[in-house]
Parts: C-alpha cells; sequence; structure tokens
C-alpha cells in the first residue's frame, strides 16, 4: 500500500478524494489536511459531510492537520483539492519532498508541469525530470484538467488523432456541485439557469489544446485548432453535460467517428489501473441520452458517456455529439488519482 | 375592435393566447374552440389554467365549440394553437373563410403560406394573395415559426443585413412549457437534463434560413449560410436560452456587432404595433445574463434579451453570445399575435 | 404624498420593499440606506437586483447613504428591511424622530412595541403611546411578524374569535428567498429538501399566539392554545405552503369554518388601504391548490390562499388545510406598508 | 435458490425489483410479466430502463410474457408491481398456484389477507392458512404498505408498544416517482409544489391503524389511535420525507423516546433476513437532516432515517420528527422482498 495525503480534505473535491480513495486497493489515506480552523479536529468533526454515500468509517476518527509539509509524514503522494490561490503558494512547499497529484489549477500551465490525462497525453510526465532539475525538488506535481475539458478532451483525443480536427464549438450545462456546497445559491438554479462560468471558457480553450499539443525537447506545442467554450450553469447536482460541434480536417463519415471513439483505449486501460474505466468513452444509441442523473456514474463515475452522435448537414466533414462526464469524478478527484495510478505503476 | 377566436383554446399556448388577448386593445375574444370533449362547457369548466396569473374573467362564460368552422361565427381572426396533425387538416377549413395566424408547424413551409416575424420578413406577405388565389379562399393562413427560432432569427436579423453571416451554431436549454403541460415528466427534469426535443432542431435549421431568404416572384429563396442547432430541455418553466457562436461573411469588430443589434428596429417599431418591443432586442452587460426567470418578461415578453456578446478569438470574424425569449409569449402566442396586428394595419 | 426611506434598501427584501413602493399612491421613497460598503453609490450601482421585474427607474439614481438616522432627512416613515442584530441597534436611533415600520425581529417581543397584522390586532398600535412614553422618542417603531407566522395567524384569526381554538399543528415548505439571495446553496435544493429553518419555529409558536391574544392595560396576554410548528425549506423561489391541522374548542363543521375564512375581513378591508387585499382569505376548491407558483401572487401577493379545506375525521372538531402566502410580500416588505397605511390613516 | 417471477416488471416499481432481485442472494428473476403490448419482447427492448443505476445484464435477454399465470411457469414466488385495478383482477388468478408478494394496493385490506411490514405486525401471516382455505388457494397473496404508511408506521411501531399513542399528525413532502415515470409533470415541479396525492392520505390513516392493531382469533382488530395526514409532492426523485407530531398516551421523555427508536429491532433483524437494514430505524441529530438525497439509500434504502427529534413543548407528552424513507425500496419492492424472505423464512 502506498501512504497518501489529501490536501483540502474538507471541502466538496476533497470528499471525493476519501469517497474514492477510502476503498482503493493500492492508496491508503494516512493524513487530511485542512485550514487553520479545522487543524486539530477528528475529521468527522471537522468536516460537513456533503456526499450522498454517509462518511467512510475509516477517515472519521484521522485528525485533521494544518496544510503544511511539515505537518504531514509518511505519505508519498498528496492529493491537492486547495483552492487556487492557496495551491499555488502551497503545492511548491509540498512538491519539495512528496508527489503532488493536484486537482487545483494554479500550476497547470507551468510549463516544467504536467498537465495529464492518462488516456490522453501519458508522456508529459516526461517533464516531472526537468521539474525536479529546475525546481531542485526531490517530490513534484502532476495536475490533471478542469472538469469540463477532460470530459470533452477525452473525446476528442481518438478523432484528433485519426482525422485532424479543424474547430470546435462546444455549450456546457454544468452542475453545481463544481462550485462546491455553498457556490450556487439556490434562487439562481430555481425555475433559471446562469450562463456564465468565472474562467471555465478560458481553461477549456487552452487546457484542451495544450493537452492535445506535442512535446519535443521538454516543451509543450499546443494544438493549433479552433476551440470555442461557452458555459452555463444549470440546476444538476453533478454531471456535466456538453453539447459539441467539430469540423474535421479529414473527409470521414459517421461510421468513421462512431468507430473511432467506440474503440479508444489509452494507457490506463493497457496498464490495467485500479481507476481506470473499461472504455473511457461510452457511447449511447436512445435518441435522449445521455443525461447526467442516469449516465455520470457509468464506470465508477471514471467513463465519458456519448450520445447523440450524429452528422452536421450544415457544414462539411462536420458532426455533433452530447457528453456527459462526472465532474467531481472522472472530472476532478477520479481525475488526479488516475494520474497517481499512471505514476505509481510507470515512473 | 376586431372580433377574434382561439383554435385550440385550452392549452398552454391557447391561454396564452386568452392571457394575452383579454387585455387587447384592438381584439375582442368572440370564440374559443377545442376538443369535442370540452364542446358544450363554459371555459372555466373546460379548462385545467395552467397559467402563474389567475384566468381572466372575460373568457370564463364563453361556451367552448368544436374546433370546426361551422361552429365559429362573427369573428374576423382565429388564432391557432392546436397540435400539428390536427392543425394540417384544420387550418385549410377555417382559411376559407377567415383569417388564420397560426402557431401550428403543419403549413408553415407551404409554398405559398407566409412563415413570417414582423421584424424580419413582413414582406412575406404579399403571399397572401398568391395563397388566395391558388386555394380559392376567401381568408388566409399567416404562419409563424418555431419558439427557438423566433428568438434566435431576431438577433440574426440585423447582422446578416449589416455583415453577412458564414455560420451559426446555437445550442439551447429550452423551458418545458414549450411541450405543453403534461409533455416533460418531472423524473426528467430533476436532477437533471434531456438533450433531446423532437423535430425541434430541424426546424431552427429550416426555418432560420427560409425566414432570412428573399421572396421573388412568389418564390421564397432560402438563406444559404450554414446553421447548427443542438436542442436540450432544462428545468425551467419559461424562457428558452440560447448559447450561439457565429462567423460573420464581412469583416466587423465587437462594436459594430453589438450596435447593430442594440439599434434594430423593424416595421412592427415603426408602425407602433400595440404587442411590438419598444426594442426587439435588449442588450444586457452584466457577466452572468441573460438569465430565463429574470430576463424572460422583457416588454411583456416580447423582446428578446441579448447578453454576454463577446469576440471568439479562436476564429475570425466570430462572435459569441446567449440570448433568453419567452417561448410561449415572443415564441407563441404573442409571436401570432404581432403577425395579426401587422395584419390588421397593412393588409 | 408622505415621504419613505428603506433601510437596508439592497437586500432580497428590501428590493421588495423598493418594488411596492415605486408604484404606491402615497409613499414616495425618498431615502435609501445601506451598508458603508455601498454608501455613496447610485442604488444602481450599489445593489444586485434579484427580482424577476426590472429595477424601477425612479429608483436608479437615488444616492445610498449609511443607516444612520443623520444621513436621512426629510422622510416620516422608515422602512427596516435590517438584519436582526443590526435593527437592535439601529431602529430605535431611527425612532427617535422616526416612524419606523419594521419587517426585523429584533424589537417584535418587547412588551411596548406593537407587533401587528392590520387584519388580526390593529388595537395593538395603542402601545405606540406606551412606547413614546417609556423610551422618551419623537418616533416609535412597529413591527409585522415572521413570515411564515403572517399567513397563518391570517387564516387563524376568524376562526379563534368564532369557535376558539384548542390547538395547532402547522408543517411549512417554505421558499428560498426567505433566507436572502445568498441563504439557501442549490446543492440543497436539487433533488432534495432541507427540514429545518434556525429560529422559525419559535417564532412562529410564540409570534402568533401574541398576536392573537389582548391588549390591556398597557400588557398583552397571548392567547393560551397550543401552537406546535415544524418548518422546512423547499426548492421554490417565492410562496410558503402551510399544511395546517387545527383543533377547534367549540362545536362547528365544516360548512361554517368555510364561511368564517371566506367572510373574513378586517380593519384594512374596512378602510380600503391601498395594500389590503380584498379579501385577505381566497378559498380555493380544486383538489390540487393552492400551490405556491400559482397561488402565491393573488392581489398583489397581499392574500392569502386556503385550499383542500377539509374534515379531519380521525379527531373532534377539527380539521385541515393548506394555505399559500407570499413569504416576501404578504409576509415582509407588504406587510410593513401595510402597517404604515394603517399608521398613516388612524394615528 | 428460489425462482422468482415480477408482474409489472416494466414500470418503475418493477424496474426497482428487478434492481434488487438481480443482485439477491436467495431469488433468482425467472419470469418478467407486462402488459399485452410488450409481451414477446427480449426485456431491454420493451423496456425504457428509469433508474440511475444500469439495467442488470441478468434480465435483458429474458422475455417478457403476458401478466396471466397460465404464460409463468416453474416460479415459487411472484412479485406484484401491477396497478390497483389491475392487481385486484389478476393477483388471485395468481394466487391459486403462486405466492403473491404484492405492492398493490388492491388486496391490502381484505379480511384474509396479511397486510405485512415484517419489523412490526409480521403475526400477521397466520392469516394465510385462513385465506387459503376461504379461497381454495394452493398459493396466497400477501400485501406490503403504501410508500409514506411503511416508513411512518416502522417509527411508530417502539413507541406505540413502550408508550402508546393518543394522536398522530403527519405532513408528507413525497418523491416524484411514486407516481412512476409520467406521474408528476414538470410543470407542477419547478419553482412549485402540489398540495395533494390521491388516495394517499386515506390508506396512511387506515393501514396504520392496522398494521398496529391486533389480530385475534382470525380478525384484524386495528389500534385506536387517531391519525390524520396531509400528503404533499415535492420536486424529489426519490425519498418521501414526512414531519410527523405525536403525543403519547403514557408519559415519557425525550431520552426514553430516542432510546426506544434507537433500540427497536423486528423479527427481520433477529432472522438476520437478507434485506432487513440493521437498524430499521437510524437517528441522526445533525439539527437540519434527514435531508432525502443524503439519507434515502442508508443501508440500502431499507432503513428508516429520523432526525429533529425534540419535545413538543405546546403539548404534554408530546414529541415532533422528521424521517425520510426510500419511496421506491422501502416502501414498495424492497417490502414486498422482505416479506418474500420472511415468509421463505418462516412459513
Amino acid at each position: 500500500m502506498v501512504n497518501v495525503g489529501i490536501l483540502g480534505a474538507t471541502g466538496m473535491v476533497g470528499q471525493r478524494f476519501i469517497e474514492l480513495l477510502s476503498k482503493h486497493p493500492k492508496f491508503e489515506i494516512k493524513a487530511l489536511t485542512a485550514s487553520h480552523r479545522s487543524a486539530g479536529k477528528r475529521y468527522e468533526d471537522a468536516a460537513t459531510w456533503y456526499l450522498d454515500k454517509a462518511m467512510p468509517e475509516s477517515v472519521k476518527d484521522i485528525t485533521v492537520v494544518d496544510t503544511d509539509p511539515s505537518q504531514v509524514d509518511d505519505v508519498d503522494i498528496v492529493f491537492s483539492a486547495l483552492p487556487t490561490e492557496n495551491a499555488a503558494v502551497v503545492e511548491p512547499k509540498f512538491a519539495e519532498k512528496f508527489i503532488v497529484a493536484s486537482n487545483a489549477s494554479a500550476m497547470r500551465m507551468e510549463d516544467d508541469v504536467p498537465l495529464i490525462i492518462p488516456e490522453v497525453n501519458p508522456e508529459y510526465l516526461d517533464l516531472v525530470e526537468i521539474q525536479q532539475k529546475n525546481r531542485g525538488w526531490d517530490g513534484f506535481i502532476v495536475t490533471n484538467p478542469n472538469c469540463s475539458t477532460i470530459a470533452l478532451t477525452i473525446t476528442l483525443k481518438p478523432l484528433y488523432d485519426q482525422f485532424d480536427i479543424k474547430r470546435v464549438y462546444v455549450s456546457t450545462m454544468q452542475a453545481v456541485s463544481g462550485a462546491g456546497y455553498n457556490g450556487v445559491p439556490s434562487m439562481a438554479m430555481v425555475d433559471n439557469l446562469v450562463p456564465f462560468i468565472g474562467g471555465e471558457e478560458e481553461k477549456m480553450e487552452t487546457e484542451t489544446l495544450h493537452l492535445l499539443g506535442n512535446l519535443d525537447g521538454g516543451v509543450v506545442t499546443p494544438a493549433s485548432f479552433g476551440v470555442s467554450a461557452s458555459c452555463h450553469r444549470v440546476p444538476v447536482v453533478d454531471g456535466h453535460t456538453e453539447s459539441v460541434f467539430i469540423e474535421m480536417e479529414n473527409k470521414c463519415d459517421l461510421d468513421e467517428i462512431h468507430a473511432s471513439m467506440d474503440n479508444f483505449r489509452g494507457l490506463p486501460q493497457k496498464l490495467g489501473l485500479n481507476s481506470a474505466p473499461e472504455k473511457p468513452i461510452i457511447i449511447r444509441h436512445e435518441e435522449n441520452r445521455p443525461q447526467p442523473r442516469m449516465d455520470r456514474n457509468q464506470d465508477g463515475g471514471m467513463a465519458v458517456t456519448v450520445g447523440r452522435l450524429r452528422k452536421d448537414a450544415a457544414f462539411e466533414n462536420s458532426f455533433r455529439y452530447v457528453l456527459v462526464g462526472h465532474n467531481t469524478i472522472r472530472g476532478a478527484a477520479g481525475a488526479s488519482i488516475l494520474n497517481a495510478e499512471l505514476i505509481n505503476e510507470i515512473l
């Protein structure tokens, strides 16, 4: 067993880390950190539990400590569910001695920090060596992308490799859990939706191209097609839905697009990583799927469900589909854990 | 006062007709039709009222009659809120002697039937003469487009005229009222959304180009740019939200796009029609608007609210915005009434 | 016209005061106060407007001032939408020179402060003289009850007078607007409800008996029957629904109960106060009404709608009904305004 | 393994039966029936699957047959998820040769048909012998109560036994799944609730007393305290919430009430039946629990969660609490399965 810690363990994503890690066959939770206010308390007393399944017994008695590397001992990997501003300061300190698998956005676009989806660009892990040399750290930081980006990019990867992409338009309908328990007032979500999520569109546009780019000589060159995102918040607890319009560079037909997604397998599938879904992309053929409540938990919340895959007759080599991905599992805690499983296996 | 009737007066759109017409300064409700089951009853007894504002006193005692022209007398205009299949059979019979202002889709794409948004293509009313000659009717049928199409096309009209359009992608988040009171089960709308609305995408793609087309020699030639729609149902009572990505043919900047929409006025504004909003398009500048609950009722539900108007850096001459339009007012009953006001004024 | 001010004008209830007062025939808004952060700004710049209808033009340019009597001039009445803790400190200062019509709970249960529903206990206004003498104020404070209490007590009043009450059990299903815009997270209201509202049950139990009590010799003796409340938050924007079980002291039948509520009129109806509903209680006979979205706005949100009035066969002289009342109109801003109208008319 | 069938297998409760039975250690699904329209089809083709977890592989290829005993063979127990009218006709026919564990209400109040909650009144199974003699059947019918009744009665049982009950008032907030997938329109559940569920209050009042009654000489004498119910539908997918006011016959304090519920165990717990929750009642102490989304799945959806247990100061020996029970598991399919497990163990 590898001993692990969770930074920011009391928030929404922190709780998902606990839920997923408490039953993990290879990782064992040994440390939980939170803000100074919670430090010193039993986890059960420090956290207001938000998830539908009850708090795992195994963490209730763990004493929460300050989010400070001096307070954490005897672990190899720390998972970071810290807020961005906090992560920017604290993650580098942890990386001096620990492996940091971070869901925070703070370090994602640093030149020497791998931003990774294991099915998409595992080779970016080569940046770890450069990062350690650059910064003189014994540990290192690996990050996963924004929740909406992960689900989108998993579906783009096989298409990009096989047919090249010319343009992507994506309109999201995102769950409220992505903003934290108190993030979205109910006044905004009853008989309503909100067509704005701060910073989300920029992340989707930048991170997607970075993930589908090329690592050469220690430098990532992003992919060069156009991505345009419009992000909206809807009254759904978990599960982001994304409506995707895509134009391919090369000629292809609907069957080829379907087969490309359906046959897609990545390194996690080949290695049989614990959190890897059997198929990264599940395609449904009913006319009214995917739906977030019914499809978000596919394969433990780690598969992305695609439906309504159809030709776009208005434009050449163009297609449309709708996807659903679990934003706090595949899009956050599960993503960091899959990164850590990959590191544990190949580094 | 012009005497009017409402065909299909007990359904959701029928009730909106009643609400809007009961306080109309020029139209007076004289006849209400419904299915055979309701015929002979007082309207108050025949209809289960669905709207938030109470049933107008003036219609409670009107006796509902069968949807049959022989049952309707003493009116000049009938508004049709009939289901499509029904409309296809019944509207032509009414058109033999009445003006039919229809919200149904049955006759919209007939060559000699005007499909009209008064701000967009009032000149299509010229088809009326051809229709009457072709069919030997004393009356005629005029139709308004699908609810999602109307809101979209109003925002496209000034841009199309001024800069020409190359491509439009639109992803909708539509209210449940559009499907009728029993149309969408709550099981589908609690912690969920449904990424499919039967026939809606086809209507948006076809009707939009038809409306922005050209009438010459009695024939409509549709506009020729590409429109691609993806339609989704969300838990909102009234008000369709649409996320629009647009690429212009001609060079233009964000200020020009803004001004084009903001300055747009159509014939209803010039004529001062009773249901015409002061401005067809209201632009909001807050980062999180428009929102359906807060913006759907602008100008009595007849204005379309646009927000998040922004450049799309990924593509040339490209822009994005979000719009909200009231689906059963501007998108249905109010649309037919505005058509009738136009007819009443200029024919 | 009477010049008025609004204390705490930027919050949810403050905005309802503005909405209702901006079209009031006798009151004219002259002053708006808020926290120090907003002072000095135009109201339009200081407030994020939460209501479905747009901000009235007439208040946009009013300069917000600190909630401090020295900053407010030239008004006779101030309406208080202040948070409780704040109200406890500030309202007495304002009462030195102004009439304070308060929706805050801070002063409600003070011996010499009238807690009033004009239809229920207008005679408690006699406490004003005592209050002014006790405290040496030129102005005075009059309060209205908690939102849930108002709707309940209006329905109890005629029954109490006519048949005497033995016991009342009430289970509420309350709208989220009652907690302020940010008060209830959407995570708590999607596919969920919350069976707790801090302090609400105690207020309902205490205030109801106080309102139905007896003022004699300057002292209020509360009514002596039992009231038991259980309060729950549900995903509704506006409109509290209350399920009431009532046992009468005296023998009575369903028709008498019905007639008692239906015929109930109070002093505001007799005086024709501007905000008085024609009937304080509207009884509906459909099996599935009242419903908050459809009944909350009855008579401008000032009437309480009662439905499902039925005998309770399990117990003697017992009945059940469900009521809906608009929590931020009849239950808050409208209640204070009706109090002020009463004062303006009779003091 | 005992072979079982499911009558009405394509509806909401039928699907819960499939979900729960497909992983059952002792029961094996061998037959699925539905309406004539579905007969002859593979189950996967006949049913639109409504549950969040995917359809079990094991039932996909089962051929659906007509709901007719001649079509069903080789099973010992049939579970009935039939609509009431249908059940009244068909269940007796099945009972000629099969054990029928029914969730339908049709036969519940027949004199010789056991209406059972295994933790509450397992002794009513003695009626089986009478039933078989009366009707000349080789099989028999056992029923479980209405969903709201089950959760309520489980919490009342220990209190009734220990302190006797004087009166119970219960106000429910019920999930939409109880009405079937198409039962409640979303128009009724967005920014709204509906204070009426046909027949529900009568069932709660009658069945509760029947369950807590006394079987003597083959005749059930119902308990004699008063139960008054008011039933409301709220926008929650699964999980009924009930607000309970209770007055005890005998003197008791809050600690005794708490201990009585907390220590309650029934026959299923003693026998270790497969679907029996460890504790029938789970008491939570947070001020804002139970909540349906977070508590409905306790112990596989078979435990009832009680919270906000508190003294009711308004009345003597009176208490209040809120409960959440899963309506389609503990309140329907799981209830029938627990009945069948009990029968399988002791008959």
